[in-house]
């Protein structure tokens, strides 16, 4: 099986104009077959609030009202999508801007009401890569903005981290799959003061000890959770490193043995 | 040759909610392999008062300048274009939605400064439809929002009209290929104020018989003469019809003979 990246980068690299062409730059460097899944959030908020529109938040996710769906449909899906597909075509790379609506490839059904109403926010619950294999085989570079469709006409805004896993675990079926956060910093550290503390490489059992020993603690938890939930489905590697350390050594690996 | 249809919307139709159904409807039924490409002025001034920017028009196309290249790009790339795609999403067709920066599939170059500064305004001069006619081939709808890109990171406003001419001379390579334009008139009428004066047929020794009689005039000169440029370029058959009408007969078809 063929090689290929799925790099997750957060909405804050991508909204700043010099640590855009930065990252862009590294990630052109990135060999062989690739995804770019990006959030948008700090431009969403931006926006929304200059329509007059209020962010909501809660813990750490966005609530999606009918106002607030249009301005991340226009924000994820138009200005930040379209702005990095232009720039990497600019970079030689054949990009391709798509939301989960786009060929079909991600549905998901809009969150259940709870405690929250997070409004139209989707849950995932099927991707189909197979075209979008097919077009990563031909070196197309699948551009991925955070949001998905119900296949009953409505958009739904949808985590990134979420977007980047679930597409992963979808195209390991044809491809040997590195999945990638990037992250403000170098790795999973052993000291959250000491940058060059980064832990190389972290298996299930480490996991554990390292949870047990409070080396890994708070919301590092589930994130590191979530990334030995992908190597379960099928994807070989999860890599936690710093957006400035793309196609460098370093970062955090994540692997099942 | 497979038929292949591209069809022309202007946003007046898709920005209306009762409309936007009813035409995607009509879209829906038209047999065979298709595209849609759609304008959207009118979200974008709309939008772009409520962020308080001004629209400036000059002989009906739009000027723009920074802030409004990112309107257009949020609205045609983002809120228009993703509805539409979820939207035959939910009507079982297999949209993607495009700029000509995603598949690099359409090229310009910003339009020269004369009397009047466009900003960025695109004016084609490539379209590489390949990888879109194999999608095509597939069944894959693609829906066109008017955004280019000129290969060096820069998207541009371009005119709906002509991306739909430039998309269907390209894709003739390939398709024997049909291009509607819909229209708030149901075709080209010998009476402006007696909508059932439609011309069946206009071949392109009638067009200069009705010029110089004055049945044809105005704004309907340039329409059609762009219409003849297209069938010179390879497309089979121009059709200016009403977006009501869409899918069955009527209209007003343009051919060379």
């Amino acid at each position: 099986m063929q090689k290929l990246n799925i790099i997750k980068v957060g909405g804050a690299i991508l909204e700043d104009a010099q640590s855009f062409e930065g990252f862009l730059k590294n990630f052109a460097s990135v060999p062989g077959l690739k995804v770019l899944v990006h959030g948008g959030g700090r431009s969403a908020t931006k926006i929304a609030a200059s329509l007059g529109i209020e962010s909501k938040m809660a813990g750490g996710r966005r609530i999606t009202d009918a106002p607030m769906l249009d301005v991340v449909t226009m924000v994820y899906g138009g200005l930040v999508n379209k702005k990095v597909v232009a720039a990497l075509q600019a970079l030689g790379m054949n990009a391709l801007g798509l939301t989960g609506a786009d060929l079909g490839y991600m549905l998901s059904v809009k969150r259940p009401v709870g405690e929250i109403d997070y409004g139209f926010a989707g849950d995932v619950v099927n991707t189909d890569a197979s075209i979008l294999a097919d077009l990563i085989g031909k070196g197309v570079v699948p551009v991925l903005a955070p949001l998905t469709h119900d296949g009953k006409g409505q958009l739904l805004n949808t985590n990134a981290d979420t977007i980047a896993a679930e597409a992963a675990t979808a195209l390991s079926a044809n491809f040997e799959t590195t999945l990638t956060y990037c992250f403000e910093k170098p790795g999973v550290l052993r000291d959250p003061d000491d940058d060059t503390s980064v832990i190389p490489l972290i298996t299930r059992q480490q996991f554990h000890e390292y949870v047990e020993s409070g080396v890994i603690s708070g919301g590092m938890i589930p994130k590191i959770q979530n990334a030995f939930n992908s190597l379960e489905r099928g994807v070989t590697k999860v890599v936690i490193t710093k957006a400035d350390n793309l196609g460098k050594k370093g970062g955090t690996v994540i692997v099942e043995l």
